[in-house]
């Protein structure tokens, strides 16, 4: 992090690259300079980074000469079109999408858990996690690291925020109507999503799960070397604006007392316990909404198991799910 | 159901009491008279059954006589005041709240699954279930007919009608409120709900467990009559009016194939399937809201264990997971 870098967001318009780039100032990245790039769309409008203005640039293939970080967010299929030309040109890429995180010479890095993985990247691309995985890995790592993780039964509270910013924009104007009466369409979604949830994130496979719901089995394998780990996942859209939460069941093989999982906790960074059934404290959206750390709480003993636990995590996931991890990422470098 | 019965509702200006008046009046129950019963606050206000307006009339211990069947629904510390002075009046009290589910000498019932303990209540009280229990059981029933249950892991997304009409009140004005922009206070729960998820439904208990979480267990066991069954849940409220979503896993005794599972539910009433994941169909709240079937879908293998499935399953929790299977029960007398 000695020398300042050249870096570019490629979707920067986008809800994910918003957030990279306030990521990026906030925790004073060193930039030398900052290119933004979208779609033609976009090109020409202006963003704020560290008080000056930066136009936006039309992504095309020689986008990227002279830079050395590139962070994509813009989906899978302009990842795929456009990054291998950004590793070409000598940038080390840190994709935000699907594209390349299953393929073998690609790191899949969460920086608490496997962040010396960043450094060995053949093809000159990192792959940033999905981000019900992340959140849910922030939660387990350190209980994987004190007991040994088996298997993850998981069920999903996932933002709309998590569809991008048309996502946020569909549930705000549901909730509009829904003040005023008004007859509700869905666009966005299959079913309205104010005063529903939807069990559909990504799209169906043959064997009945969506692709976001076999994400945390491949990638919470790959992430932790666990390639025997057992995943089984529900994914569901709830009306929330932001931060993700998920319902973890988790089997380990060795004995785990409830005090001893929080104790595990303790110094690991990006993660805390907010867990005091008494008081009624746990994690909620709101409270890990424009925060970096997941909230771990709910911690008890799984009563249908040995050796497993019952715990409730949530966490931003735009920002720790996304945009936080890729520039912790690039930290790294 | 041949002779006309004397019914009185007692929390009926309630969300569930209301509800009871409906299913009552669509079901064409034989009642001879109707009796409504609140607090004092609601005594004199009328409502309408059968085109005829009754007037309210305040709870009193000596509201009773006469009545032939007494459905209670005005929480808890009612139920154990006033059931007993139903009861010696002569009348069969059919509760809602959960004082005396446990009790060894009061049939717990879901008529599709054990109704034959109706017809054995030496107090004169059956009790109604809770709500998540019976959506979930209802999708559970047919397959443990056919695979022989052994454990259920859940998680809820609970609307807020379960609060009764608080919580609809809660949720409405906290949408009116975000539309506008305004501040949020939370009243009725810890948190705001609108654009949030709250892991907290009924109070906690010493296992870290709430008592809303402990209800799937300790009355799964009693309905189903599996005193060995093994239950771990996760209750969470939802920003959704009515309707209760559960993410089950499900494991049995026997093998099981999706196919299997779909073909268990033929024929078995109150519960249908809705699962095709190449059209995208599964079932949301908003399908299940005010009406009587409970929807089951996203059947899959779990990918954990042996011998079980996942499976999403949703239903009005104030009519089947309360107000219908109350007036079911009282139809088996």
């Amino acid at each position: 992090m000695n020398e300042p870098k050249n870096v570019a967001i490629v979707g920067a318009t986008g809800a994910v690259g918003v957030e990279m780039l306030q990521c990026l100032e906030q925790r004073n990245f060193p930039v030398k300079n900052l290119t933004l790039l979208a779609s033609a769309r976009s090109a020409g409008k202006r963003m704020t980074f560290r008080g000056a203005e930066i136009e936006i640039q039309e992504l095309t293939h020689d986008s990227f000469q002279g830079i050395d970080i590139a962070l994509f967010s813009a989906g899978g299929g302009i990842s795929k079109e456009f990054a291998p030309s950004a590793a070409a040109a000598g940038a080390i890429v840190i994709d935000n999408s699907s594209a390349f995180r299953m393929e073998d010479d690609v790191p899949l890095v969460v920086p608490e858990i496997n962040g010396d993985q960043a450094l060995k990247a053949p093809r000159g691309i990192i792959a940033n996690p999905n981000c019900s995985t992340i959140i849910t890995l922030m939660a387990l790592a350190p209980l994987h690291s004190a007991f040994g993780l088996k298997s993850i039964i998981a069920s999903t509270y996932q933002a709309v925020s998590g569809s991008g910013a048309q996502g946020i924009l569909e549930l705000e104007e549901q909730i509009q109507a829904m003040a005023k009466g008004d007859p509700i369409t869905p666009k966005v979604y299959q079913h309205p999503i104010v005063s529903n949830v939807i069990p559909e994130v990504d799209a169906f496979t043959e064997s009945g799960y969506t692709k976001e719901e076999l994400k945390m089995l491949h990638e919470g394998r790959k992430i932790l070397n666990l390639p025997e780990l057992r995943v089984s996942c529900t994914c569901v859209r709830v009306p929330v604006v932001r931060s993700h939460s998920i319902s973890v069941t988790a089997q380990f093989d060795q004995e785990v007392s409830v005090e001893a999982a929080r104790a595990a906790y303790a110094g690991k960074p990006g993660v805390a316990v907010r867990d005091n059934p008494a008081e009624r404290l746990y994690p909620v959206p709101l409270d890990t909404t424009g925060k970096d750390d997941c909230l771990v709480g709910r911690i008890r003993k799984n009563l249908v198991f040995n050796n497993a636990l019952d715990l409730w995590v949530v966490g931003d996931q735009v920002r720790k799910g996304a945009a936080l991890n890729a520039v912790q990422i690039a930290e790294l470098l």
